[in-house]
């Protein structure tokens, strides 16, 4: 593309998305287009000669847009409220021109040494513990499947030389975790060929947390049918109700047992830069291995999920392969040695954007503003006849249900609520499923999101009630 | 930020890219730092207080831009040279900015159906089967791994439920490959718990391609050792050679026994779209999946690899877990169901504007043109006297090496010259090794590589050498 070309595109999608920011609000939150929509709306192969560039970005408004769900909308409540920041964008942008597969120290000194940097500042600003190394990876699935073959492979049973088919001396390994433990660590087991089976979950407590003793029982009972327990998946910030597990008590069972300790924090970790919430981390330092998605709760764009690690030798012990076109004479990281993926994109450099450009004050702010909002709404329902808490709001994140009186089938009600707020479009909720009911769950996380906003889910859900009640 | 910044910062982000695509080509292709050096110019701490953003962007020159490889550049020849093109920024800028997390087709229907409408035209283009669906992962290496993964499901072993670990029953398994294999293969075999020992290495032929007798009695042997076939990867476009399986006779093996046959064409697939080299696919209809990776040579900026798989409920039965809060009752494709990557980027919006903006006949020449010119520098350095070709020219890789008459160690000649090459920054190169034999590798893959790129690559290689005999 000639030069001025390219300037005069990148403009017009620079403008294109400061509008796109600006204007959003007025946007459904979740799209409103019917299944199939685009797909039918588009040809059925590639333009045979190129397209004026003009053509494509026309179809950007008129295609894209309506097909896609706002992450960004300072409605969208589902899930884990997520959004991207402006500097995050414009990290991406660079690391697209760079275009740089970190496989090598030599092949992007950059982005290795820019993501051991920004990884320590993070760890610094959460008051992890010093020893812990940090590696990007892209999702919390793929981190954790990173921490769990760490674990596998530090069990010296040389699962990676000669695996687990066709062996007789292999005990069942065993990952214990709570019932609420996040889908991605069933997924991790899964992939790494330990199976369904070896997950063991335990019973929480009326907070939603582990229950230690349940824990200490399953792992006797496991060691006295001969299994061996790989490693404890303790949870800070669960995704259905961001309860938070007891590190102390769940790490001196690893420590007394030689259990490799994870901690899930990956929405939660975001929340550890607030020093008032840092006792949620008593007993971290036991930690073999932690997850933290700076692309949830800290306004950087999807995807760039951080693991730390005690002891990042034995992620290299694991995956560590280098053909001979990958050997080098230089003694240094070389990152491909880390993980299952060979190539690796520049993605420390968007992190290090948004640590520059809010500072550390600025992104604790934003953060504890979104506690605030959360803890207000859930003053709120707390204060509603109508409507009532399930879950203690530890960080971001309301589980309420909608409980007026003489009502028959309160989780038929709230979901259809839901239904209607969601296809809607004014703002998008999820929900879960708390001791059996049907509960709302109203995530607060977006850059863009001020108390008028949960001001107006609040109103919504007001009416919703009072019109199906009257 | 507020509006006005983002659109003055972006238009200067804008700017700065398209004077680094044009000037470029003036910086060291290699980065010329030492070890550390941006380590060490960065502080210890994120700054408490937020920078301003023209503070960050003072950086970019000051600080990444000398520790950045040059990927871009027209005379990196290392590994596959591989490029992003303007186009490719734009959709990376975009993806950015709408920040999708796909998991349910619900979270972003825009990313859901362009990745079905874009593999699909980019499946026609290269001639490929229509009965593949094609699922877009990070990186080939994740991509392989979901292709075993998914043969492993097809077993029926219960090893998703079961795993592997604690069981008496499973028989090892096996997968072939040939010794020239790229070492995803080997590294998704041990994350998937299968161990280095799962994997069978098969000799290849004179031109570095499997040797179907070998394997066949490879096969034979394992069975009478009461072992399990699992899977045969074949390549078409090796990593040190670009050397191609034979994929008609692969097949048959794979079809007689019922082996899931998987083609690693990471590389070369992209130059499946050009019909005089589709004779390579011959007998293509029996893999069971393939892998194919337009981020290597298809413009588009990394990361985006493609898994084509005939039987997509193979991956959906590995790897679907629906917690609580993601279901939903519309009968629809959700991708998080078929890996395990729970969100997913919206990957496909960049493959969109790399196919509409060079159409057919535009990606159809851009690959032509690198083949002639792989072709055009293997005829100098056949028309040389000081150096020969040691494996043929298939599509855009020249393995060559200098060989004047009367060096008694032509490996350390060549890996010198390379280093000397390498460390000058004038252009990059990588090796292998061939019968025991340090080769150079010579990659043409950018998208702004031009014949004099190449004689310039040439004149240093003839007075290099020219220098080191007199």
């Amino acid at each position: 593309m000639p030069k001025e070309d390219f300037r005069k595109y990148g403009h017009q999608i620079v403008d294109w998305i400061a509008d796109y920011f600006e204007t959003m609000e007025d946007l459904p939150v979740l799209a409103q287009v019917e299944p199939n929509w685009l797909k039918t709306k588009l040809p059925r192969a590639a333009p045979g000669s190129g397209e004026n560039f003009e053509e494509v970005l026309k179809d950007l408004d008129g295609l894209i847009l309506p097909a896609v769900t706002h992450w960004n909308h300072p409605n969208f409540h589902g899930l884990f409220s997520t959004s991207t920041s402006s500097v995050g964008v414009f990290g991406e942008m660079l690391a697209a021109a760079f275009d740089q597969k970190a496989m090598l120290w030599r092949t992007s000194p950059a982005s290795t040494e820019l993501e051991e940097v920004t990884l320590g500042w993070l760890r610094d600003m959460m008051g992890l513990p010093k020893d812990l190394t940090g590696i990007i990876y892209d999702t919390a699935s793929v981190s954790t499947m990173h921490a769990i073959a760490a674990a596998r492979e530090k069990l010296n049973l040389r699962i990676r030389e000669d695996g687990m088919s066709g062996r007789r001396d292999l005990p069942l390994l065993r990952v214990y975790c709570s019932e609420q433990t996040h889908s991605s660590i069933e997924k991790s087991l899964i992939t790494l060929g330990l199976g369904q089976r070896s997950m063991c979950s335990i019973k929480t407590n009326d907070s939603f947390a582990v229950d230690a003793g349940e824990l200490e029982r399953a792992i006797e009972a496991d060691l006295e049918k001969g299994y061996l327990p790989l490693c404890i998946v303790a949870t800070v910030g669960t995704t259905s109700t961001t309860s938070v597990d007891d590190l102390e008590t769940i790490g001196s069972i690893c420590a007394n047992r030689g259990i490799w300790l994870h901690v899930d924090m990956a929405y939660a970790g975001s929340a550890m830069i607030l020093p008032e919430l840092r006792h949620f981390l008593d007993g971290i330092e036991r930690a073999d291995s932690i997850v933290v998605n700076p692309h949830k709760w800290f306004f950087t764009p999807f995807d760039l999920s951080v693991l730390y690690i005690k002891e990042p030798e034995m992620l290299k012990r694991a995956f560590s392969l280098v053909p001979e076109y990958l050997k080098v004479a230089e003694e240094v990281t070389n990152q491909m040695d880390y993980g299952i993926q060979l190539g690796r994109r520049f993605r420390s450099l968007k992190l290090w954007f948004v640590m520059r450009y809010f500072g550390q004050e600025g992104l604790k702010a934003r953060v504890r503003e979104h506690i605030r909002l959360a803890k207000l709404f859930a003053s709120w329902v707390d204060d509603s006849n109508d409507f009532e808490l399930k879950a203690d709001v530890n960080f971001a994140l309301v589980c309420f249900r909608a409980c007026p009186k003489g009502v028959a089938d309160p989780c038929r009600l709230n979901e259809e609520i839901m239904n209607e707020i969601n296809s809607s479009g004014e703002a998008y909720l999820s929900h879960t499923k708390l001791n059996g009911e049907f509960v709302l769950r109203l995530s607060v996380g977006s850059i863009r999101v001020e108390e008028r906003h949960l001001k107006k889910v609040w109103n919504i859900l007001e009416s919703e009630l009072q019109r199906r009640m009257s």
